[in-house]
């Protein structure tokens, strides 16, 4: 029998440590064994639904169609629901617990077309405690559904408007301030905010110097087009890879230099408005948010 | 010609930094392109075979049948055995240096059926040192193995009785206490103990709050069904995902916060015995077991 | 349509913790979905071109035939060139940025018969930002290379000598000192040097005890077979699974120990050379290079 989808996508905050992530490959292979894992990460921390929904949307568009097994599950044994959700008219299937881990992702593809409650236990595995639900129900229901068994089949039908929402911060102006957020600070240590280059465009030039402020310092940064293109030593702010404007330093870790974690409040705003500097950015950093 | 075994599950303490995983997967893939290679985890404690075979035994219910290739190898180069064990009459083979990793494994399979030393150098990569036996040897034994080389092709047969047994520590009743063992402790701080759910009805009943005493410490131990059910806080008693009882805290880190770590002797001993407060289990920590 | 070739061996400093990986392994996925993707390493310290490059010449000749991406980018988006370079008249291709990255791997295999510049953006994905080379260049090509995509398809034809270099320290003699380098400390802290058994042979006979210097320091070291055949405790010469010589403790990590890391200075000498001690060899060692 043809597969119905030859990939999963598979993101977890299970850690390479253990043998969580090996498991829940075997777990598919014995189901399905054609069908290819991509792992996306498993270095989520442990319980973050938040970086995980964030990560999961980053990567939407870059995915091969077929299913995504998304696991941060810190209610796991509790009565929050598992859900299979399908996204455009079954192009694609998210599967995971219904936390808000999915939700991001399923409005990068335009929201669900359909979902299930995982309740029909026909297709779990027998679980010796309820504790591992990516090896006993998540897992064997993604390589179900590879195999070609209908949505309906998993469980009882949800309203896609019961599902779980994300919450995404957006950028707001106050005063002439653009008030952001850092979403993600990746390997190399550069932050990306939750602004659009367009919003930055209202504030300073392209190429135009830009003075940045932090809590109570005030410091100059760059526009730049690529990390490399920064002055040694200098703060700048780069277009990332997914279209938002980073804070990025060369060669060095903007995060770790300036203290900045997901979560953190950046003020950009307009050099002049408050005083006879140069015309440019300003950023001002302001209280990390609390940990979620 | 049709594979034997299509699946290799690798587990090793090579650790993802240097190359040795990567290399692995090529000399298998070399030699039989057809192989699926599943990494079970890399980042075992560098000569941790208590670990290793440990988590081997753990996983072994939820593999795929083929070969296990399994190297954590302190005495790589010295005169050990390297070995080829059958289980289940030839339903699957595990690859690896008989210094007791593959023990576990081996008995929860139901035992040894067949055995081989590897010294038939024929199987063997030409090596500029002896130190890799995970490529050299290892390796282009398992991905002959998966192609239909017979195992009485790798070397001498050897006595299963012969292969050096694992040791896994058993709980044992000391006056009224449950003298248990930490056996792991996994990404969220959970520590499994050597203990059947069934040898702790005799000391307390499901649901019943529970006194718990680590070390100097008492300390009162839900019993709970998942971890996302425990107050928080509070020390759990929770069946874990391979059916034995660990001590968790919901969302917290209990070996962190207890400090616990594999090898630690914990004590569970009903509430009341000694004093006259609520019925429950006391479960007291001895001294973490020195390292192997 | 067959493949040209069908397996991509991928190397990185993107570490696991984002989805930079996982995302690679979607979009070639996407492009050629028979090829099999065999990751090599994904730990290389962000932007340590030198390392990675030692690491993929110590892998090359274990490697499938195919392509190589090799992604270790501190330059990306400025105009640094990437590269796709052919070795072997065609029988394999390595694809990333021309930063001498690839250059030690292409010496191992014989020197570059044919290069292209990637100046065709036919063949890359349109990129929100610039800086995500793996993601919209690399990858894509060395997945169209796999499909049977021409070398020429992807760019202008470059000389193989203009391709940067990678610069490898060699060993020298200096008085009766082999002055060597420490190239690589891997997981288990044995530090390669930069020296061949044969050069060894001059100042000391094999199993001979051998005595040993760290910068004010003087040890004896051990020629060892094996790492397990070192004396507990004791300083050991022994020669690695790439054929050089590594300084090892057994069961300990000797760069730990003895605070070597990538790009210290050794000094080996025959003991008694400057006195009346038992014969064997001295290793002083000098200051760590700087980083690159």
């Amino acid at each position: 029998m043809p597969l119905r989808f030859d990939t999963i996508t598979f993101l977890s905050d299970y850690g390479r440590t253990d043998e969580f992530v090996g498991v829940v490959h075997s777990v598919v292979r014995a189901i399905s064994p054609e069908v290819a894992v991509v792992d996306l990460t498993h270095d989520i921390a442990p319980y973050d639904t938040r970086a995980a929904g964030l990560l999961l949307a980053r990567s939407a568009q870059y995915l091969c169609p077929g299913v995504v097994l998304a696991v941060v599950d810190p209610g796991v044994g509790t009565p929050r629901r598992g859900v299979a959700v399908e996204v455009g008219d079954g192009a694609s299937v998210l599967v995971g617990p219904d936390n808000g881990l999915l939700a991001p992702a399923v409005a990068m593809c335009g929201g669900a077309t359909a979902a299930v409650a995982l309740d029909n236990v026909e297709y779990h595995l027998p679980a010796p405690g309820p504790t591992f639900a990516g090896r006993d129900v998540f897992a064997p229901v993604a390589a179900h559904l590879c195999a070609g068994v209908p949505l309906a089949e998993f469980g009882t039908a949800v309203d896609p408007a019961s599902l779980l929402p994300g919450v995404l911060p957006v950028a707001r102006t106050e005063d002439d301030d653009l008030v952001a957020e850092v979403l993600w600070v990746d390997r190399y240590g550069n932050a990306q905010l939750n602004v659009d280059p367009d919003e930055l465009d209202g504030l300073a030039g392209e190429g135009e110097p830009v003075e940045v402020a932090f809590a109570d310092t005030t410091r100059v940064a760059s526009r730049a087009d690529a990390y490399g293109m920064l002055p040694v030593g200098s703060v700048g702010l780069v277009v990332d890879s997914y279209g938002l404007v980073s804070v990025a330093v060369d060669r060095g870790s903007a995060a770790g230099e300036l203290g900045l974690t997901p979560g953190t409040e950046v003020r950009l705003r307009a050099v002049g408005d408050d005083d006879d500097g140069p015309s440019g950015v300003t950023v001002s950093l302001g209280e990390p948010r609390r940990k979620p």
